[in-house]
């Protein structure tokens, strides 16, 4: 990390900013490796500290190694401005962070001081991942399979949605991993047609298509994946709309290049579907960046500005809903090398007909 | 909700607000229902309406009934200006909710509007429960009973505490919850001392106590609860301070009465545990409201304003946590009546020894 903390001083000092508060958790976590749910880091090149409250002294005392660890006794700004761990005149804080009450409250009791709200300061440095962040992302991705594969035999017609994501959310745990990186989608028949539908109370029903959509988290790092599997004897329209998706994903996976704008790779694959007569029901992005959050840079969609680098990780998830009839989405997370992605799932995405 | 609905537009006008934008999806499903992820809702007297985006499109027609739903084209805000839905001059906002970054664009893209950020808007609101929400708080409670009842004969010494936390989480599925209302905490040995701490992949040792906390959510709120068990033949005095946190929590439960200042009955409890020697160890407040949030309005602890209201449900949970040795934590939720509260659990307290 100690490259890292380098490059992020030099940021700071290009911005003229002294000292750097960190308030978003994910941040924390890939910064100095603290998994609890307060804290603050102040970020200065003489003297980099990380706050929180007395619940967790002991916790932060095993994970934190990289900088002083400090509980706060009143508040955090308090204890900033007690212990005298404000340095410089500048204090950079998260624009998409912080709330317009908290930089009320910092302005008014750090007299003196400028607060320089700065967006999005830390996203092009966790958008490329290193060997260990990548290895951890592989571990929750393998994990997910495995549930994946132990999930479907218990699909039937007696059971629920509900209950097949809270098997998923329960095995997620039971391998290892911290907890679910979002609640799973298992949706069926026309509820399949809705790209995030919250599994229902509903049995599933011969001839349904089945998106499920799980991911975890390992060591803080996301995992995100989707199979879309026929329960049954499926209609020959489905089945259509299952092979253009899978083709698409393939062409996805098949044609992304380092240095590629990442809307280039969304129209790419847009337009696969568009010919195929299905353009108007893919209705998002192409996909996103995972890491310690599951959405994070790069942005894969039409209006994206960003481009797919090198060590970046993301998803490639074309999706086809057909309101009130059924709908199709496979994804697979991937990380880009010197020539091309390489998939961290290795389920099949030929139709699964259960 | 007509009657709250006219109460915010009572305070709007009082604070010389037009419209007011609700960012917090909280407040907006105790609002109107809506559970997806992404969402804001304008109040104005005369026209009320929530916003979301394209993936809730058939979610929002099940669960608004209660004013307009708008799909989003391309972002909140320039929905807001395209559709002419910003009425007046005064555009209200939840400063505790809203990023500095967030502002800053409304700022840009709302000319001529004034953004007036107010804190707490929905606190007092929100703070009042009707019976509906109490039914539901009930629910969500007695989901959780019967799972800390099944749970308790899977300690062994072949378990870990990761893997109980994963059942609770399970099963709170299982039996209808819609999730964890936060992660659970299961704590043994000298891990009960940590008033947070994380369930480890560590099997449970006899002689030792263990705390169990944990809550579910149904319809949207929350539930609450705490019990310690002993786990085999726990030393005297980890039995002394069971009893003397027990009995505290009982005085705490049987000396509260409606309109009585926060702080005061914290100070009851507080000074309870004062006198039998161990007051250095209870280092937290004494509870907390329960509602759509698992921690709201109102706060019980040293320096609170906040008042005990007839219609507040709050947690009643003082602990006592000696270093190194164990610790002990009771909790229950309770509803405040016309002359004082009554509990949602009815789980024993008395010292279950496993």
């Amino acid at each position: 990390m100690s490259q890292e903390l380098e490059s992020l001083f030099r940021k700071m000092f290009r911005l003229g900013v002294d000292t750097f508060m960190v308030s978003d958790l994910h941040v924390i976590r890939w910064l100095t490796g603290f998994s609890g749910s307060n804290a603050r880091v102040l970020l200065n090149r003489h003297h980099s500290a990380l706050f929180t409250d007395f619940r967790y002294g002991e916790q932060v005392k095993h994970e934190v190694d990289s900088m002083e660890s400090v509980i706060i006794q009143n508040s955090f700004v308090d204890t900033f401005v007690d212990g005298g761990y404000l340095q410089g005149k500048k204090l950079g804080i998260q624009a998409e962070q912080v709330t317009v009450y908290d930089a009320g409250q910092l302005g008014e009791k750090l007299k003196g001081v400028d607060i320089v709200p700065v967006h999005g300061f830390f996203d092009e440095f966790r958008e490329l991942k290193n060997e260990l962040e990548i290895a951890w992302m592989k571990q929750a991705a393998a994990i997910s399979e495995k549930v994946f594969e132990e999930i479907l035999p218990l699909i039937s017609t007696e059971a629920t949605e509900a209950e097949i994501a809270a098997e998923i959310s329960y095995r997620h745990k039971r391998y290892g991993a911290e907890k679910d990186s979002f609640d799973p989608i298992v949706a069926s028949g026309i509820r399949s047609a809705l790209p995030h539908a919250k599994p229902a109370k509903k049995t599933f029903s011969p001839g349904n298509l089945i998106v499920i959509d799980m991911g975890c988290v390992c060591n803080g790092y996301a995992s995100d994946q989707t199979r879309t599997v026929a329960f049954g004897r499926i209609p020959d329209e489905a089945r259509k709309i299952y092979e253009i998706t899978r083709e698409a994903q393939q062409l996805g996976i098949e044609a992304a290049r380092p240095g590629m704008p990442a809307k280039e790779l969304d129209a790419l694959v847009r337009s696969y579907i568009d010919k195929s007569g299905y353009g108007e029901f893919f209705g998002h992005g192409l996909g996103h960046g995972v890491g310690v959050e599951v959405h994070e840079k790069p942005r894969l969609g039409k209006t994206s500005e960003d481009y797919l680098l090198s060590g970046s990780v993301f998803t490639i998830e074309p999706g086809i809903y057909l309101p009130e009839k059924f709908g199709v989405r496979i994804e697979d997370t991937v990380v880009m090398g010197k020539s091309g992605v390489a998939p961290f799932q290795r389920f099949t995405k030929e139709l699964i007909e259960l």
